[in-house]
């Protein structure tokens, strides 16, 4: 790289390509973008990012983002109570909110156990999701975790974990993405879409 | 979209979506992981946008950025300072000083003449090269704009203003882009390199 314009500019420059997705040449391009907006847009965008810092934290229930104590969807009183959805990151309530399929309570992890990683039971809140188990009139919980081979591992031992309660515990289908084609999709998802076949 | 979970998380992803390039989906995975990044990260970005607005401003001579009041390659003594080379815009100085090709000085227009967006002559720093060419021992001016028709157009208004004076005007040669392969290039710049072809 020849010699900098501006330490700066190189500073923001750096700090984006920090961000996942970004390389370098596409943060110098936003740097450059933001370096040209006028002060008031600059401002906001710097106010925007210090206020998620500042405004947001965890639901005490659910782990879920929010700015008060419980996050909406644990206040929601026209949620179904009796059901929780355990997800291992905020981003999967996100998607599992926009398919319009679900209508009860989530349980966020923060990832799955992974030995390998370091990662274990501890470090996720799983001591909060047995607790609430025991303590509300819990019906089903649903695992929707990524079926990768440490989700499927965290599945397993949160079944072990919960079944002998009396509660039931399912997981979401894995199967053929709707509207793909069979011929794009690997062995693994084909296998498991055979073995989970249903009757017509 | 479902109901907000964080109308400051919603602010965040709202304001990443302005940036060029970056999607609604994208802003949002931005935005989850600016909020997962620990306090520290979070201000160091935020400074760095605040900064670059703060501590940039425009080279009093040749309107590239700057900290100071010239730019560095203004006040590089060990340049070629006989020869202006005329870009539309920051971004330009970058690529050509990538290329290692070129010693001289700059001249940013800060865009091209284009009277359909409304840009006219007196938009762009057009009276500053002219009396930069005036005052100082100029020898040549390479016009490195983009080939498009409002810089073809510009290339000829600049031309015709500054060959009065006797001064040469260049401009960077068009043609096949090194690495590239025939079949693929548009009609026009087969076309212009054709005409500009050179004995070997």
């Amino acid at each position: 790289m020849f010699e900098s314009l501006s330490p700066a500019l190189d500073k923001l420059t750096e700090r984006l390509h920090r961000l996942p997705g970004i390389g370098r040449k596409t943060a110098q391009r936003l740097a450059l973008f933001i370096l040209r907006q006028d002060e008031e847009q600059v401002h906001a965008l710097a106010d925007a990012i210090l206020r998620v810092k500042k405004d947001i934290h965890f639901c005490r229930q659910c782990f879920n983002i929010t700015e008060q104590e419980l996050c909406r969807i644990c206040l929601d009183t026209r949620r179904d109570r009796k059901t929780i959805c355990v997800v291992e990151d905020i981003v999967d309530i996100f998607a599992i909110e926009k398919s319009n399929e679900y209508r009860g309570l989530y349980h966020v992890l923060g990832g799955v156990i992974s030995p390998l990683s370091g990662v274990s039971p501890n470090d996720l809140k799983i001591a909060e999701l047995v607790s609430r188990v025991e303590q509300n009139g819990i019906e089903e919980i649903l695992l929707a975790i990524n079926p990768s081979t440490e989700g499927e591992a965290t599945m397993i031992y949160l079944s072990k974990l919960i079944k002998p309660s009396g509660i039931k515990v399912t997981r979401i289908a894995s199967g053929i993405p709707i509207g793909s084609h069979l011929e794009y999709i690997d062995d693994a998802t084909i296998g498991r879409a055979i073995v989970s076949r249903r009757e017509l």
